[in-house]
């Protein structure tokens, strides 16, 4: 017979879940009402607002997503591509992988930007990807790669898109609340981003905005969108209108209204504080770690404050300190993913993770478990 | 300036999302851990148990999906059809229109075997269209319409989809835990639900299970599937396995809990008890309903107990009453969807929703404000 589960409090400063605030928490717990009920439908509308207020945006297609992360990469490239449109993916880790691979089911016509592992997206190479691919549709690109946790110049790229003619998709999981982000400046056409990373809140669902330019792509469509559950226009049905909502799915109730509460949070501390603060600690935390040997993976002109890959020193069980880490001090943190494998470990500082006391915990951990 | 979101606790009588105990949104906020912590990768273990016992099945590929019903419809085409592949859908509601418009996108050749909305798929029509294309792959039904309030029966569905040589998917998100559902007497090759119905989880995900013939034909594939983000291949990376996992996407944590919770819920009141009391809830609804000159549109032979479509009387402004019931008694109930739309309450009775009180509180309030 199973019985209840009461997992151990940890502190997370992994690649993602990052802590979640109580006041998050406690806002999960709140009795469940109906996806249409005249209370839910304004939280909606609340939630579109603040999606807008975190993203800089005006777009008037920001939702969210009932799914996580991984759904709004394939929800953008399901939306704008159609089999044989040209898309040229960038990429420098594992989820500009998955976004070449996301082209390839869609039977589009896949360009790719390589670049090494560790850097940025080469404005230099993606424009020059561009002059030979004039019929090129889609510019895609990962403003922060969780994966390696480098900071691409989404503002430098968003521009050669629009200059060139194409849309720009960027991923911002990472980034959004943690690093500057102004899809309005930028001119960027879909982003997306996640719900566990800088926001804190729970990871499940996913956050996505669409230009207007965008937008009109996807309903101009020749044919329609291959996947009925990420289809906008049926979302659009559901998440905008002044009168009756159609239903399309059963929105996740709960998961709103943490996601809602997350984002008033970002709104109270001020978008711009949030970047400031994670940058911050982030200044804290190298100090602190430089204290006691361990070096940054990272160029500091690109590095994502909220995403610290870090070397493994030689001779150290990488796996090992993890495991103790979390036995013995209840402290996540990551394993290196892809080509970095073994080699590094990933320091996440997201969010409500980003704080004095978590860093303090970590290098004092780390120093005792490296010993 | 927003402010944090209070409900209004509700009754929750309509097509789902039903009540959902304390116990499940307790759960629900209780502390974040990560995705790969030893910790939840037991309460994976854990869901997938409590899975096979509600799904009454061995299957080994049975898991909860990190999205909702429509997601898990999709998910069940989407690994099982490839393009050209030759689908018997059955339609008698919303949900087997959805279906085909599922086998549509995927480019699958579409066979539809239509029925009275109201009514049961009818086992002969199913046998003619088996008869008359000996080459179709897969044969696709709703168990519980949730748009009509009618069960199938799936039992005698899923014979002849094996004797003609299918593979069945069979919707069940309404029925799971609410009616018979025998995943592996019948023979079902790929059933999914939802957790939002008779488990009074919150919305959000899915469940899904599949035989042993379904998994090998997904894993026979020509062609990948093409949706990365419910590809089972990969997801069964994550989810299955003795040693590390490996990331496919963020599950959500907390969700996960809740459900959790639910499952067990069920293992404890023992699943055909859970049977037992939604249809004894349900004689007593008639009993109630009809005392108010309430008639039932479904036929009491294959009426789903947990989902009562009733006629709206005469000269009864049925959304004028809805929105009454929502805000002098804060009793939800739900509208008629396609055909039934401006005809019909969906009344249910699913879960957690199906108690004495509930009833009690619906009959009084309809007779009150039907007045």
């Amino acid at each position: 017979m199973s019985s209840s589960f009461h997992p151990t409090p940890r502190t997370l400063m992994g690649p993602g879940p990052s802590d979640v605030h109580p006041r998050v928490l406690g806002a999960m717990a709140k009795a469940t009402i109906g996806h249409l009920d005249p209370e839910f439908i304004a939280l909606m509308e609340d939630i579109k607002d603040l999606l807008r207020y975190s993203f800089r945006t005006e777009n008037k297609l920001t939702l969210p997503l009932s799914a996580p992360g991984s759904a709004a990469m394939e929800a953008s490239f399901a939306n704008l591509v159609e089999a044989g449109d040209k898309v040229i993916v960038c990429i420098n880790g594992v989820f500009g992988m998955r976004m070449a691979e996301n082209v390839r089911r869609m039977n589009g016509e896949l360009i790719t930007v390589e670049n090494e592992w560790g850097t940025q997206v080469d404005p230099e190479k993606v424009e020059a990807a561009l002059k030979a691919n004039p019929d090129a549709k889609v510019l895609a690109f990962v403003h922060a790669e969780t994966s390696t946790g480098v900071r691409s110049d989404a503002k430098t790229l968003c521009a050669l898109a629009q200059e060139y003619g194409c849309l720009s998709i960027v991923d911002s999981v990472t980034g959004l609340a943690g690093i500057e982000l102004e899809v309005d400046a930028w001119n960027a056409d879909v982003t997306y981003s996640g719900t566990q990373k800088c926001l804190s809140a729970p990871p499940g669902i996913s956050l996505i905005t669409f230009s207007d330019k965008a937008a009109a792509q996807v309903k101009a469509r020749n044919t329609p969108v291959q996947s009925w559950f990420l289809d906008l226009s049926l979302l659009m049905a559901y998440w905008e209108g002044d009168g009756a909502r159609t239903y399309h799915h059963t929105a996740p109730v709960n998961a709103m209204y943490g996601l809602h509460e997350a984002l008033l949070m970002v709104q109270e501390e001020g978008l711009e504080n949030s970047w400031n603060r994670h940058r911050a600690m982030h200044e804290v935390l190298v100090e602190n770690l430089n204290s006691i040997g361990l070096e940054f993976v990272v160029d500091a002109s690109y590095r994502l404050p909220q995403l610290n890959l870090v070397k493994i020193p030689e001779g150290v069980d990488e796996a090992a300190v993890r495991k103790r880490l979390l036995s013995e001090f209840n402290l996540e943190i990551g394993a290196g993913l892809g080509a970095f494998a073994g080699k590094v470990w990933r320091i996440g500082l997201m969010g409500y993770s980003a704080r004095q006391e978590n860093i303090q915990l970590c290098t004092s951990a780390l120093k005792h478990c490296m010993r």
